[in-house]
């Protein structure tokens, strides 16, 4: 079996989403899937995750045809399910409902050949989670985490504890003011840094994002769409270009996350353009690096 | 006399502000102020106003010492006063009262030496006005437009000739998306360039600015401040320098005008750090070039 350079721990689920510009149910979607998608664009990433009979075996085969490795798969009854929906803001879905059940049954256990991954993301899920994985690992080189409001609502301290054994925090803005108390994520950086952090990304939603580390800050625009049809998984496919990108250039250093960010960034704002995984399945390198060069245009001014 | 490079037509007013950080009385304010005292680091631009004879000399005398023309200022009894509040938000200032009387008064008559202008900035004010002034230009090689909401509600059809006639037109997104009738910013550039504009520069507040032609879009984020005291001004600010920038270099290709929108975002940044005008007259070369840098490598990636 391949040892994947990346390991993804997230979720796999069955998403409910109603946009402006329409709805869908059972749609594939959770964490792990849109970032390990992403991924895939650099490298064969791993998969630590939890998934339901339920779950349509189309969804898992087009993971396994992107080279997605899922032994790291644990099977139980029933798949995650969330329902959530955007009015105005797309920035920001409102959750209609969530089946919680399959997670509380995760045990997040690494397969053996995980346990030597050098890149890993721990996307969007329970702390205590993200701290397991961490403690099965032998020799990380570069940890992200990503995670959302309800954690820092209800699992503040195990949040933090994992917090501190990361590379780089992934987070929304509002979420970095929330997590560090303060009305500027630049204070935020400071915080974040002094956690022993060496990068923190955030994310600003359809403004760009910014990337802190000790003494220095990187800033993008999002891509300007024409279309914007489901926001669901853009940071998540944001986030899982960037572990993809680093894991397939072998290197951490800080030039290399700023050209994974705008890989992020691209990817990301394809995934915006149409609902579930519709837009990444048409996604090619040709496309991709079309978009990249448009935002090396964008940020040019001849100095 | 000298005959001013760049004019500038909007405000002088006396503002009563209250943000989180506090609140000032009668403070130096209004579009043509800001435009004319940030342009002022780049030219010497000469400003189209009306002054009232309660504006205490020492705020007039702060411009003439910044070798701003003050020969267009026609003056009357009382100033044009503003009273704004910022809460959340400070991307967007609550209105709590104007005193306009002195703007219904005002004629915009240029003088003789203003008429050459090459450079003109139509600061935010009744488009009416701004109409006016292009009527009495010679040979104007790059007039841009700013507005506002109020006058997209009430001013509607001379707002859109006024816009016909300049080549950049600079707003905020909110008030591109309403004039435009659109939810996307890319939508109201491709509007805008059937209005036969060649550049729209869309605001974005503390997220930054895009600016668009005909094939390419430009984009940059706001500069990360560790304090905002007093947003005011920064749209003014940011616009006068750009208009300073170009006015300098004489020229007005597109990658001059890209610099001159870092350096407006610069120089926008430093003014919401204190109330009024406290910032800017803290402000000189060195401060400037010094976050210019630091916009230069928040951009770059080494490609």
């Amino acid at each position: 079996m391949p040892h994947p350079k990346l390991i993804i721990i997230g979720t796999i689920a069955l998403d409910n989403i109603s946009t402006p510009s329409g709805t869908v149910k059972d749609a594939l979607g959770g964490s792990a899937v849109f970032a390990s998608y992403a991924a895939s664009f650099f490298t064969k990433p791993g998969i630590v995750s939890v998934v339901g009979k339920d779950m349509p075996k189309a969804h898992l085969k087009l993971l396994r045809e992107r080279g997605i490795d899922l032994q790291g798969l644990q099977h139980v009854k029933n798949s995650f399910r969330w329902g959530g929906s955007y009015q105005g803001d797309m920035n920001e879905a409102t959750t209609e409902f969530t089946e919680v059940a399959p997670l509380l049954q995760f045990k997040a256990d690494l397969p053996e050949e995980y346990r030597d991954a050098a890149y890993v993301l721990l996307a969007n899920i329970d702390p205590e989670l993200q701290l397991k994985v961490i403690a099965q690992l032998r020799k990380p080189k570069f940890i992200a985490l990503d995670t959302m409001n309800l954690w820092i609502d209800t699992r503040k301290e195990q949040l933090m504890k994992a917090i501190r054994q990361a590379d780089a925090l992934i987070i929304n803005d509002g979420e970095a003011r929330q997590l560090f108390n303060t009305s500027f994520i630049r204070h935020a950086a400071e915080k974040a840094m002094k956690l022993g952090l060496k990068y923190i990304i955030i994310k600003k939603g359809d403004n760009g994002c910014f990337m802190f580390s000790r003494n220095k800050a990187f800033a993008t625009q999002g891509y300007p769409l024409r279309v914007l049809k489901d926001p669901t998984g853009c940071g998540d496919s944001f986030a899982g270009s960037i572990m993809g990108y680093l894991a397939m250039k072998g290197n951490t250093d800080e030039n290399t996350i700023r050209k994974g960010i705008i890989y992020g960034s691209v990817i990301a704002s394809y995934n915006a353009q149409d609902f579930s995984l519709n837009q990444l399945k048409r996604l090619n390198q040709r496309l991709i690096e079309k978009r990249y060069r448009i935002f090396l245009d964008m940020r040019h001014f001849g100095h």
